[in-house]
């Protein structure tokens, strides 16, 4: 019952005690929705995982689709670093191993399992959006700086962004078997020289 | 009470008054599998939808598996036809366009549910793998053929087929707009230009 008397404080002040309930609290409820899926994420085990009381939970979270978008945008967005060496090329195979790897993983498939089932429910689905954004977004700068540089055709990067990791998605959650650095060679050489190649015939949606 | 007596025939000789049972049943079970996911799937209702006894639906699927497999593979092979016009380009665009209105459709939505759920679960994994793969015959056949023909040069068809679909997918699955025959284009265009490019390069993986 550590959390449940009084609270002068803001419940959502940086730093500090509270900053690092947030954060358990997080993780447990990423780790359980990755178990169970939002339909069977419950406060009281979120609680019970992140060893906090109940009332903290219910406190800095009242709103359920907002704890589960920040569970899920804490764990995604670092889940696929996408460095600038200066060539996109080797910048982008890196980016699709760690992209497989993070699929692969139990947050990955957590993610999975969300959008495919928040695509009934118009406020999932706003999350799931959202969450996704956030994760395209460091690819679709890196995608931009490219352009601005010469090495790409002008080309919608959210469009090249699902050209490059939708067939990734796919082959690692058919997973006959594991996705190498070789299949991320592969998958980049074959979307870059593709946009290359058809720059001139494609529109540029932007 | 019409199916409960004893019944001398084999429950699944081909054509006649039981085939047309089997396939109502079916076709039930997809539309439930479609609103409730694997999970949510019940015998009784599906013979209530399928207005046929629940003993029918038990005598010929006596494991619920096999009746999910079944019913999965029912409306998914027919799901997105695949032509010969001699023009893969043009037999692409069509075939991608197909893909990704049987995705956004409820019984797409249903097997994108059903393969983001069944991972953890080594039974179902297999029955999605097997549906997937039914599923992917027709365009790894299609793409054998334009391979012969030195329409494209060659390469693994089921890596090739995840390049084309696994964008379609994504997009659809993010559901922002609609997928476009333009999309399909553009789609088939960046992949069919890239394998050309790079098929010096790649490794044949079959």
């Amino acid at each position: 019952m550590t959390d449940a008397g009084p609270a002068p404080e803001p419940a959502r002040r940086p730093g500090g005690r509270n900053a690092r309930v947030r954060r358990r609290i997080l993780e447990a409820a990423a780790e359980l929705i990755a178990r169970d899926g939002i339909g069977g994420l419950r406060y009281d085990q979120v609680a019970e995982l992140a060893a906090v009381n109940k009332t903290s939970v219910y406190r800095n979270w009242p709103e359920r689709t907002t704890l589960v978008a920040d569970a899920l945008t804490a764990f995604g967005g670092g889940a696929a670093p996408l460095h600038d060496s200066g060539d996109i090329d080797t910048d982008l195979v890196d980016f699709l191993e760690a992209v497989a790897a993070a699929a692969a993983s139990p947050q990955g498939r957590a993610l999975f399992n969300v959008v495919a089932s928040a695509r009934e429910n118009p406020e999932l689905r706003a999350i799931v959006d959202e969450v996704s954004d956030q994760r395209q977004a460091t690819l679709r700068r890196r995608l931009h700086l490219a352009v601005e540089r010469g090495e790409l055709p002008a080309i919608d990067p959210t469009f090249l962004g699902a050209m490059l990791t939708g067939p990734v998605q796919l082959l690692v959650s058919r997973g006959s078997r594991t996705f190498t650095r070789a299949d991320a060679r592969r998958v980049s050489a074959i979307v870059l020289a593709g946009v290359r190649a058809t720059a001139a015939d494609a529109p540029v949606v932007e």
